[in-house]
């Protein structure tokens, strides 16, 4: 299901002090042929939301069979289960507090969830603050390394699975209003509002400001000139072209973002 | 000609969003056996002209055959073209936006140039602001898996290619005056004066500070003092000893840098 | 006794520049089987107490044998030996400034110690300001790749090495007085308080401030409170849950912290 043995990592951990190099040291030292590949480890420290909106937003590029381990864990050394997921043709690894939640619910459903209780593939100690390199990195190693999910957990119910709050869209007379879910480097806010529900005419509203209709590209726009589009993630965007949209909107993640059909267009922005 | 399947990436991504994961996974997806190396993607975004300072400078020091792409394009989703060039016993992958200026003023002439035109060897769906995703990787990956260019795209002129503007170094009555093209993590100033045209006798100038002789190492000056000498990519650098040059010298890219042959030193600094 | 070919690389490079990754193309370029791990290349620049911190708690999670390149190197170009370091059933790679304190502290004695002499390992030309290309890093290919430690260099004596100041624990009447020696990403401070040192019921005091009773995790305080206990690198930490332990209380490297057995604790903090 893996021949490339891929193991994805995201975490907050910062690269900086040694962190990341140890959990791929302590994977190698388990499973040699195992490959790492970084999604984010300057995730902001335990922001649990933009962790899981990485990993839904990334995994599908990689093979099938591909284990993506996620440590975002604000409450590490607490009471609560680490996991193993299978969904979505991959594996995620990683505590449970949500930081699936976004594979969750794209899998609809079709989710296989064990909470990984087999102790004998972790590190023989425990400590009470770095999990992903006394637990969820050897586990992801011993599986990449072909020991079975069911000797390293027990399967429970996807039902059990804690969540984020999910942000819904809420749709009235023609107006579509979603949210600012993820802001990048680039200053981009990329919002929850799907590409198939963005229509071309559309006038676009980010919290009290104008963006003008659905353009199609960074460079739609004069330069410094924020434009809407349907961003490489498959949603809807505002950006400014060779500038920053959050910082020009002043606007960041749960500011509202309103899509009006033309009829139903604010008179003034 | 690149039996390790080596494919280096240079891009302003950072390392927050999890797009350079994303563009790991793709290339991993079709090539298995491509490993892939960062050179940077912390580039300012945007700066096309520091990733292609990066490339250049860095790119001799892997294999030959090595396949190097480099992404920094403010003009994403615009027309312009997307290239492969075969340069220097190196393959290069990238937009056409001058990203590679460097690489064809040290080729001298002798750089095969292909646009690439298949959209057969990229993603399936192209977005508009995600063309590393969509098209850079995926072409390599195919590249290194051995897709021969030709299937690639077509043959172009290298003349056609957009270029950066040059900075020109200017010669009068034994000064040679050169521009800081670079400045790095440490606030060291790295000049377009090449190692030969430095001479140790030389009285260096830095906007309209005097640094004194050439030197030979970071430690020559005292700490906290400013030093002149051949830095390690084989220009003249300006450096300051444990500090910042840049703040030091309140220099920055595009600072003018002048070498003095001693006779004709300016009286004063 | 390296079967997985296992380079890992400890630089202040940070990771705009390219440098790291003109290290890693050295590496690949002299032994394509090669494989390099960054433990970090965000240390602050010079920083050679950090460095060693991190190598010291690093290297033990990755196979034995591996090679730990390290190089901080504030007197690069001056005299200063390069070294490669044979401890703790691993190898060490650098300059001679005592990077590699840590390790030799931890040997206790056990250390085979050489210096780096035979220039027909190293790159061609030797710069005067980047080693880690010109010397480390050929030195580390060519050794995993199997050029025996003997025609590198001369074996030295240990004794001889550059050591960084020890920072010595002071015990009096029940007190123990160590200090801050790492401040992580998350502003937790790490202290030279070994676990066995450490007893649940001592009361921790941080600079002037006290920290309470010796707890168990991030989550034993409310969020917001200080917490003293021994983190994952087995010595006495003090952290903030969700917060920064080090602008909390004022603190960072060098800040003592004093352990007080109950009886002996001060009447008032």
């Amino acid at each position: 299901m893996n021949p490339e043995n891929i193991i994805t990592l995201t975490t907050d951990f910062g690269y900086e002090d040694g962190y990341v190099g140890v959990v791929k040291g302590v994977i190698l030292k388990i499973c040699p042929a195992a490959r790492t590949v970084d999604l984010s480890h300057e995730i902001q420290p335990w922001n649990i939301s933009a962790a899981s909106w990485i990993v839904s937003n990334s995994f599908s590029y990689f093979p099938k069979g591909a284990v993506h381990v996620a440590v975002v864990d604000p409450g590490v050394g607490t009471k609560r289960r680490f996991l193993l997921l299978e969904a979505l043709d991959s594996f995620f690894i990683g505590p449970d507090n949500g930081i699936f939640s976004g594979i969750v619910s794209m899998a609809d459903g079709n989710v296989k969830a064990y909470e990984l209780t087999a102790s004998e593939y972790w590190l023989p100690e425990l400590s009470t603050s770095f999990h992903a390199r006394d637990v969820f990195a050897p586990v992801a190693a011993h599986f990449v390394g072909g020991v079975p999910v069911e000797k390293l957990g027990n399967e429970i119910s996807p039902e059990s699975l804690v969540h984020l709050p999910i942000r819904e869209l809420r749709t009235k007379e023609g107006r579509l209003e979603g949210s600012v879910v993820y802001v990048d480097r680039f200053g981009n806010l990329i919002t929850n509002i799907k590409r198939d529900l963005v229509k071309v005419a559309s006038l676009c509203q980010v919290g009290k400001r104008s963006i003008g209709r659905i353009g199609q590209t960074y460079a739609s726009a004069e330069q410094g000139a924020p434009v809407a589009f349907v961003g490489s993630h498959g949603y809807l965007e505002i950006a400014v072209s060779q500038g920053r949209a959050d910082e020009k909107l002043d606007a960041g993640v749960n500011t509202p973002v309103i899509l009006f059909q033309s009829t139903t267009a604010p008179t003034s922005s």
